[in-house]
């Protein structure tokens, strides 16, 4: 495919891919970062098991957003999640970028089987509410398509809480670990940052007090409105 | 401004803020760094939202002492907490420098919305009794000026009780993180950063022994006291 | 012993204690790789208390798989641990590297004297059921040869338990620390680093809630199956 | 004091304390390392206060082991806590170096007014028993000669418990930090690592198992004696 376009979002997934990992936020070859170019209905998203360290822009696999199934040509299997990635595709349109990891912090909340609480303004700044807890997945749902009904698990969660996935940029899956999302997967990327620091804070924040309340409504929403809503003064005007 | 004072100062304040990364205490922007030349009625200070990669002196904002507004010329947007900065500056007149940041251990404690107890010498080296813990805001202070309320609630605490700026180099907000301050820039780093280790020793110090007691009133005085009493012998003759 | 596998054996068993320590799983001296060559019945291991700093592959030291001693010529003595290495290749015909730290997390478990349950799909990639825990010895067995015996506890416990070195690659050793095993010295280290991260994330998981039920059995037989079953389609196909 | 013997001692007690900053024992200026050369009664000691980045060979500063005080021509003030290395070195004899550090993990347990019990091999490795704790000067020990009384303390805990410095090569002051000791400034450094990553190992197994029992006596033998015993074989034979 000698496309500048898709040249260029599988460059943006590589880069997505190694800033996880200069982040911190991946252990050997957990963790995968993927974009989406919707005009041309294509996924970009890294192989399976891959080592990030010879990992190049080449490798980047292409899937097709409406079937999962990689393009004709690739050379390598991608990653084993890309259902699930596909699948949020399809159903949050928002969405430009999406990055799953196990990072240490994180996955300790979703092994915990808890929803992160919004105890400040760490949080309220970038998640409008708790981070989720998704449900685990039945036998036969595992048995099925597991990656596949991960996503719909978790869209099913959004749609069932009425949760936006703007407001709402990621999510911790029972017993295993985060996904975060945002418009592009730089986004993406930066989100399950501020999952991982946000679920340390959390964590900390219970020892220290375990019976602290969450921030007060009016912090919440003051500082998640002054980073995202019509009146947000926070960082540059854009140009 | 072609001053040559003024562009030390924005030289000294720009290193701060990146020694605040260095110092791993900022995640992503999430910190910032200030100073003030009393004589000019200048405070300088990061600007908001941008990378710390790329930062450079010239970036760095000057507001005014009096008004917090930008100076005319500035391209950038200041920080968004400056009017909590100027608010400190005006009221405190033996600051210098002030940093905010979001560190791991001291938010905890701030999410806790509970004041760091004085449980050894590191501490008490550098801060005389407990760190203290600032109120949230309420609503209606929230909604008229949340940055500036926020230097307003500092202020009022140290003055109700009857605590010195000096003495007491830094504080915590409920729900949301810290900050420390100095006579200069680089001491309000510093104090970040001893800041971040107190509140990191205090919290491992609970898990060990819940019901430890402070330390007892004699040690604290002689390790704050021989570092900044008249007498102190600990460091080089100021030449 | 100018023989090309052999070399290969050392350079291969030198690079897996460097590994160890880049992986941050090592402090000072504590901790050694090895690697055997079944054919010609030689094991390969770290020479005793040496500076990683300094370590050579030609310092590597040959010992027999048969006695455990060292091959006549060898001029370093191998490590304290070597006899338990040896009995393990013996007794472990699948195994082709062993390495074993002190790795933080994971002889926090150790020296916790307790199994690490299995609360995640990040543990079920890779260990099939809980990490076990194996006896401390008794002192007439420490008296005796307490290196020997070690291997002799570990062997014991997998038969009595009807436990699979393949499946199973690494154990805690109660009041001591992890052994971690694999086809080659690189799949030992990478499961001693899998090892360390899994015992993490169980600490954490444990603090976030203390009664939490370990991940159910469809989720771990799925990520254990579909990295190690026969129709695993995690990574890449093998050429 | 061109005197080639002082010069080496000067360099050995340098690299010593940029080794406890590279081992990451040490925040700031709060650490310091000594040695002592018996046969001309002399002690090199880091200058108080002094920044890690810049210090030279040159800058340790010389002060006798009989007095305590700088020699002659000495231009930097030693560090604040010379009184307590000098006493120590006067009533150790086997005692050739010193390292004083506020450690993460030792100074919460110091903190904690708690000794660290023997869990495991790692601790038992090097600590023959628990790391002990020194209780807290009286007001009046504080107000006479605090740096002093804090030697005096350790000196009077080792005699009244019976304990060799040699078989315990540190210790814990109550609401303060570690000492830790050797027959060099370089196993004073390895030993206060040691006792760092010990203190860390102890209170996640605390965590882990509240009610842990410490590791078996045949075991603290075993582990002790097979480094430091008559018949020791870890490490190389000494040529």
């Amino acid at each position: 495919m000698a496309d500048a376009a898709i040249e260029l979002l599988k460059e943006t997934v590589w880069k997505a891919n190694l800033d996880l990992v200069k982040a911190g936020l991946v252990v050997l070859t957990w963790g995968n970062a993927s974009g989406v170019d919707r005009e041309r209905g294509i996924v970009a998203i890294k192989p399976s098991g891959v080592s990030y360290d010879t990992l190049s822009p080449a490798e980047i696999v292409l899937v097709s957003l409406e079937t999962g199934e990689p393009l004709p040509g690739e050379r390598f299997r991608p990653s084993s999640d890309t259902p699930t990635h596909v699948y949020l595709y399809r159903n949050f349109p928002e969405v430009g970028g999406i990055a799953h990891t196990h990072s240490r912090e994180a996955t300790s909340w979703a092994q915990a089987c808890r929803e992160i609480p919004c105890y400040g303004t760490t949080h309220a700044d970038t998640f409008y509410g708790p981070v989720p807890l998704v449900r685990a997945l039945t036998p036969a749902e595992i048995d099925a398509d597991y990656e596949g009904n991960t996503g719909v698990a978790i869209v099913e969660h959004f749609r069932a809480a009425d949760l936006s996935p703007v407001h709402v940029p990621g999510v911790l899956l029972a017993h295993h670990a985060p996904f975060a999302w945002g418009k592009s997967p730089a986004k993406a990327v930066e989100h399950a940052i501020i999952l991982e620091e946000v679920a340390g804070l959390a964590r900390r924040t219970e020892a220290l007090n375990a019976g602290v309340p969450t921030a007060p409504q009016a912090i919440q929403d003051k500082h998640y409105l002054r980073k995202h809503g019509t009146n947000a003064y926070y960082g540059q005007p854009v140009q």
